[in-house]
């Protein structure tokens, strides 16, 4: 039921969904619905945490598990686009999804980020100690790389051919972080 | 009326506003609302699209007064940012606010980032021509700049003196962004 909910949210916006819509597309029944979840606001922001951890674990183990810095920028990139590309929906949830609609997810989105920012200051703290970057406020450049990959993922999942345009999109967007955070190593 | 509903709809959120918060903010009769708005929604779109107008237009003005790349892109930088420190209502309402909430919403916030994106890659293309940036997809570096400047000032706006930190926030991301371009003019 949970896939079905986010892709009838990204589909029709929180707004619009209705309970049915949702039970519809995952084939249960309405009862089903109200023995996990209250209400619509509920299953959103449980579906928002959920697909917020499912974004992030995938990056933090690409970020964990490379050796050097633009292996690790590159794989953490190559990570959440090919989440984007094949699960858009997610992606939709996340970025677009409901905060004006459910006031609870203000909060849920800031921790959300942060987390992101948090993950992507630290292998740059690391590559500064060991002079790999030039000195520079790895917490602004962390932010200004948590929004400028968020921004070409929306851009590539309007684009006519996104999966075409995938390596592209990764290897573009590799080589703009590595120069923007003045990688020398 | 127009600013007092930005303030309700950023403090509140759409959802929660009322048209009675909006008026009572705004010092207005009920049916001074309904002169011009048949509801909330038409509101909210109208706003939309208004602050969206009063965001690019400095920004444009930033790239076209300038001469050199590295100018245009300080001044540009620091015209959002000034506008969202000292008025962060309406970098809500156009980076948080309502887009689940609002059907029609998603198309107009598409038309505003396409407009951001477009805004930006003009200069990038000029100096790709002139051979003061290396060679890129200037569309991709656009779009990653446009979601780097958001993210920040969003950031900026969440940290506890947005005015103090204003300068060097303004610094960080020009360089950040210099550096992200290859610019060797």
């Amino acid at each position: 039921m949970m896939q079905a909910a986010v892709r009838v949210f990204a589909e029709k916006g929180y707004q619009s969904a209705t309970i049915r819509d949702i039970v519809d597309e995952a084939g249960v029944a309405v009862g089903t619905f109200y023995f996990y979840f209250p209400d619509k606001e509920t299953l959103f922001i449980y579906l928002y945490d959920e697909t917020a951890d499912f974004m992030i674990q995938p990056i933090q183990q690409a970020i964990k598990g490379r050796a050097t810095l633009p292996m690790k920028i590159e794989s953490a990139i190559e990570a959440y686009f090919n989440i984007g590309v094949y699960e858009p929906a997610i992606v939709h949830l996340l970025l677009l999804g409901g905060v004006g609609a459910v006031p609870a997810l203000v909060e849920k989105r800031a921790k959300f980020r942060e987390s992101l920012v948090g993950i992507w200051q630290q292998p740059l703290d690391q590559a500064l100690e060991k002079g790999v970057i030039l000195d520079q406020n790895t917490r602004r450049s962390a932010e200004a790389l948590v929004g400028a990959i968020d921004e070409v993922i929306l851009n590539l999942l309007g684009s006519a051919e996104p999966i075409e345009e995938l390596p592209a999109a990764i290897n573009d967007l590799t080589q703009f972080a590595l120069r923007a955070i003045a990688y020398v190593g």
